[in-house]
């Protein structure tokens, strides 16, 4: 195999995955609209060179930006990347996106003889950092043997769900589904639990040993009961990976109540200015609506 | 301590119950409306008479019906057990109610010198079955030491909410909520997955391992792959218990959408036919409204 590894897009998500090439010994280009991101992780051992310079070297580019329009400029707007790379290399799409642009995208690299592995991500910041996301995979064999060794860098799990692309977003967008949901119904309990005098405390310890838990609420109410709102992820990133679910289901004529109840609520939180504060603050909106007073407020 | 058990109700949580208070030892006696029910437990080795005769040896009752008018019926109806009681006698409620019925109960049993035990169960038939419930239980002192050997009996975990009738009722509540959504969330969720190519053995498979997942997931999902709606809790108990939860939730002014939004499939799954099924038949919901053919559906 051998080879380098660029990666676009060195933000919360990106800087995190970047590390653990690093990590791993991998070659790693770092590339960012923000020069500042750029030259940090140039301090961190990342590699130099233009992608011009750097093309004939690597064995997979890896895109972590924020949705698909971000994706397709990356690859193929003016000055777009995929026109410089040598056929056979991998790109290996991180951002959550509807099946069918991923798909899209998948041939427009197709026709480059490029290897397009739609490859969305599951983990947050911590896991990003730590190279233990879980990887929602679809491609190619050609694709997956490219992307291996980044794959192996960045990831404690990749599940492997074919050779069409499409899979991957499909599954992640089901994931996110859930998330979102699951975030708000954490919420919507706890606050409802509250105006019946279950404790923020209380609720935790007890019902993430009952049958109403989740993964959602084991990761996200403690943030509630610590009145710490420090974004691991942002209110808005529901607003816009909810709206892919439900741009998703639209087009197959799918109804989410739930999904949509859920969105509801993440507007209200960013529409009141809570967009940029961890999702947790979701239990905000409920909170006002019954005049509660959460952990940490005055 | 010492003394004998009387419990109430021997359908399909209270017959599990029953049977799980005969195996700690303890003499048991059952009593139902269905009197099936009651010579099926004496042939398993219930104790015999009726109350009048043994309500003097009792240290405690166990209430196993579907609601807080049936346990009111049981406790203060014609022929209601209550005044039948000697003092002293602990009554352990089971069923889900609201906070404000459990505490009028157990003023009304205080009246009388019992001890009121709010003790709503989370589990299922299976759990009831292997003495493995969970018990979310607020009462005085006098009302758990007396309960103990019933709650020890049915029980895998007390959860000992403090000393006020009513903090049981609203942990089982906020429970309930969240069990409503997350049922709910997964057919949906595995539904949106189908429209897109996603299996749903592959759904499980993958979401169970990633941040998605909640315990109604891993629960009910396989039900749905194995086309399977045997009921070991029915569509209509969901009526039931989100019509409670919504219920308490008006009456302190609480807005919650997710719940609303749950019931509102379990309403078009009962009134469809689906009442009596598995709650995990809230599935067909969602596929019927696209068209889509659930494993083991013609």
């Amino acid at each position: 195999m051998g080879g380098s590894v660029a990666i676009f897009g060195l933000g919360a998500m990106g800087s995190g995955m970047a590390g653990s090439l690093l990590r791993a010994g991998l070659t790693t280009h770092g590339f960012d609209i923000n020069t500042d991101a750029v030259a940090r992780f140039r301090a961190a051992g990342g590699a130099a060179g233009s992608i011009e310079e750097v093309a004939s070297g690597l064995a997979c580019v890896v895109i972590v930006v924020v949705n698909a329009a971000q994706t397709e400029a990356v690859l193929f707007g003016s000055d777009g990347i995929a026109a410089k790379l040598k056929p056979g290399t991998a790109v290996i799409a991180c951002a959550t996106m509807a099946p069918d642009v991923a798909r899209d995208l998948a041939k427009r690299c197709a026709d480059l003889g490029l290897h397009y592995l739609d490859a969305p991500v599951s983990g947050g910041t911590i896991k990003a950092g730590e190279g233990t996301l879980s990887i929602l995979a679809s491609g190619s064999p050609e694709a997956f043997e490219q992307a291996r060794p980044a794959l192996d860098a960045i990831a404690a799990q990749v599940f492997e769900l074919g050779d069409k692309v499409g899979a991957g977003s499909s599954m992640k967008a089901v994931n996110q589904m859930l998330v979102g949901i699951q975030i708000a119904a954490m919420a919507e309990a706890m606050t409802f639990g509250m105006t019946q005098g279950v404790t923020p405390e209380k609720f935790l310890e007890v019902i993430r040993q009952c049958a109403g838990t989740s993964w959602a609420l084991e990761s996200r109410a403690p943030h509630v009961i610590a009145g710490d709102y420090t974004p691991l992820s942002a209110v808005d990133i529901w607003l816009k990976d909810l709206g892919i679910v439900l741009d998703i289901a639209k087009g197959a004529k799918f109804g989410a109540p739930l999904t949509a109840a859920a969105l509801q609520q993440y507007l209200a939180a960013s529409g009141s200015g809570l967009g940029a504060e961890d999702d947790a603050a979701i239990a905000k909106v409920y909170a006002r609506n019954v005049n509660l007073t959460l952990p940490g407020e005055a």
